[in-house]
């Protein structure tokens, strides 16, 4: 005979009003938690009989000082500026930056499916790759708080940028030096989500719309991430029968890979064909490039100040913040106005 | 009245012939540890009679499966290179890699100050960068291996490339497309030791000496790691009375900022100067750099692979391996011979 429904840890976290994580953590003793947050879930524990299944006392142990960090690509500056922004965050709290890198798709899934088996950690940072259901569920049964940065990441806080605010800056800059024929190289990168894709390709659209400018979607091409990508999109808009005087760049390594491709072809930048990208790589000053800057290590920076915040019982339940850091544009020597006299 | 010298850890390592962290670790039932090399160790224990000290058996603790790696600037491209490669080594032993940011001198002093009251962890992996007499003393307090990648540390096991080799071989190819005036720009990375940035220098003097080109020193500046480094290093070349009509500069970075004060002081490379860098970073392709490729990511993997293979106990004691990959001479468009027709 079934008794009654038996009351979960997720009850007592919505009576008391927190995350589940959060919950897990006040009745686990957790140093960590606000002392009024421990109070209001441990009340609300005893009002519902609360009784902690083994996993959630296991899930509730004590902190081990470890936040996992899940990167796709530590070697990529965007990657390594965001680990080194956490890093920063982590240790001025005290705790360990332990990666995962979670590069390809077998990796991924091989990492994923051991997951919960790993060793514990207290919180889990997400760098800017889309999580999957399966992906999600298996970061949920953790226990404990997911933050993403680089870009919003299924439902979890994040801090990044606005991907069609920084695509609006760069399509305005060329409309406004007067160019009307304007190409798009997006990238594709298997399981990155973030600087989301969609942003930056909408804002293309968005803006040739305002400047009633027909879009046509000839000029969008849409490459692997990186120079390579970047110098074959360009190959593909110089064949067009109509080539654009401008290109956007889904980023500066896609930018300058496009601008090899210009030069081999005897093109001069940006006498021939303007190039803008975004991010404002260290290598983009040196090649002269124009682009939408973005502050990526300040990104990886508030991510670790949000799971310290979170460990501390201090975030707000509810609506995760989607934190947004601005983005603004850098003027260099790739982009002048069309058909500029040789 | 003092009694007889305390029998150490040390004269058990020494009698067992075998480094003080495999003794500890052979002694504290470490299951990595192969049976041969355990039976050795207690044996060694039993005849000098030893007991291990309260330090020493918590050192021997269990292992906590997570290798402490130290990395001065992980949003470098080279960093992120070793990393990614140590990742893949480490996770193939189920070891978690904890990432610490050693940066700048006082960031560096705080790390090793507290570092022996920081949670434990089996190894330790050291990025190329020097590590001093404290430091290194403060490494040893951990009881555990420690294994440098990218370069050579002080004493330990380490995966590198030969600069001296690598400088030999961009300065040749100078000196066989006939220049005789050549610059190079060394760089000047505070705590940055490898590549060993005298090998590199001193590459170019035995370069010359080898050809019967007396050196002149004023052709060697050195400047801060990175692009503006290079752009104002080649600034200076440039100021020379006489200045070089190639230059090799310490890696792929500087020599891009190199090119860049070449673009803009409006001389044309090669066909004015040569330039030639150290790496093979992606962006040398783009570019069209001739550089000489070093595999950092090989570097990485096979630091880890050693990081495994201490604590297997396989390790060979004694000299500890000084590994080095190869480096290769990659021709590309910024070089030719000298006074090459406009």
């Amino acid at each position: 005979m079934p008794g009654p429904p038996r009351i979960t840890l997720d009850d007592v976290a919505r009576r008391a009003g927190v995350s589940t994580a959060t919950a897990s953590r006040a009745l686990g003793d957790h140093p960590h938690v606000a002392a009024a947050t421990r109070a209001r879930v441990r009340e609300a524990a005893e009002e519902l009989d609360y009784v902690a299944s083994p996993e959630a006392t296991r899930l509730a142990g004590g902190p081990t000082g470890r936040v996992a960090v899940l990167v796709p690509h530590p070697s990529r500056w965007f990657f390594g500026e965001l680990l080194e922004g956490l890093e920063a965050a982590l240790r001025a709290a005290d705790l360990d930056l332990v990666l995962f890198r979670v590069g390809g798709p077998e990796e991924r899934a091989a990492f994923f499916a051991r997951l919960p088996a790993r060793r514990k950690v207290d919180a889990v940072v997400v760098l800017a790759f889309a999580v999957d259901e399966i992906e999600h569920a298996r970061l949920a049964s953790l226990g404990v708080d997911v933050v993403a940065a680089g870009g919003r990441v299924a439902s979890y806080p994040s801090v990044g940028v606005d991907d069609h605010v920084a695509g609006r800056q760069a399509m305005d800059h060329l409309i406004h030096l007067g160019h009307r024929r304007i190409g798009m190289i997006a990238v594709e990168d298997v399981g990155r989500l973030a600087p989301d894709p969609d942003g930056r390709t909408s804002a293309w659209r968005a803006a040739l719309d305002d400047a009633g400018i027909p879009p046509d979607d000839d000029l969008v091409v849409t490459v692997p991430w990186g120079g390579e990508g970047g110098a074959d999109g360009m190959a593909r808009l110089l064949g067009l029968r109509s080539p654009p005087t401008a290109v956007f760049a889904h980023d500066d390594e896609t930018a300058l890979g496009a601008i090899r491709t210009l030069r081999r072809a005897g093109l001069r930048v940006p006498e021939d064909l303007s190039v803008i990208g975004v991010d404002d790589h260290p290598l983009a000053a040196l090649t002269d490039l124009t682009t939408v800057a973005q502050p990526v290590r300040a990104q990886g920076r508030r991510a670790g100040e949000l799971v310290v915040a979170g460990l501390r019982g201090e975030l707000a339940d509810g609506v995760p913040p989607a934190e947004l850091l601005p983005t603004r544009l850098v003027l260099r020597g790739t982009t002048s106005p069309p058909g500029a006299p040789r």
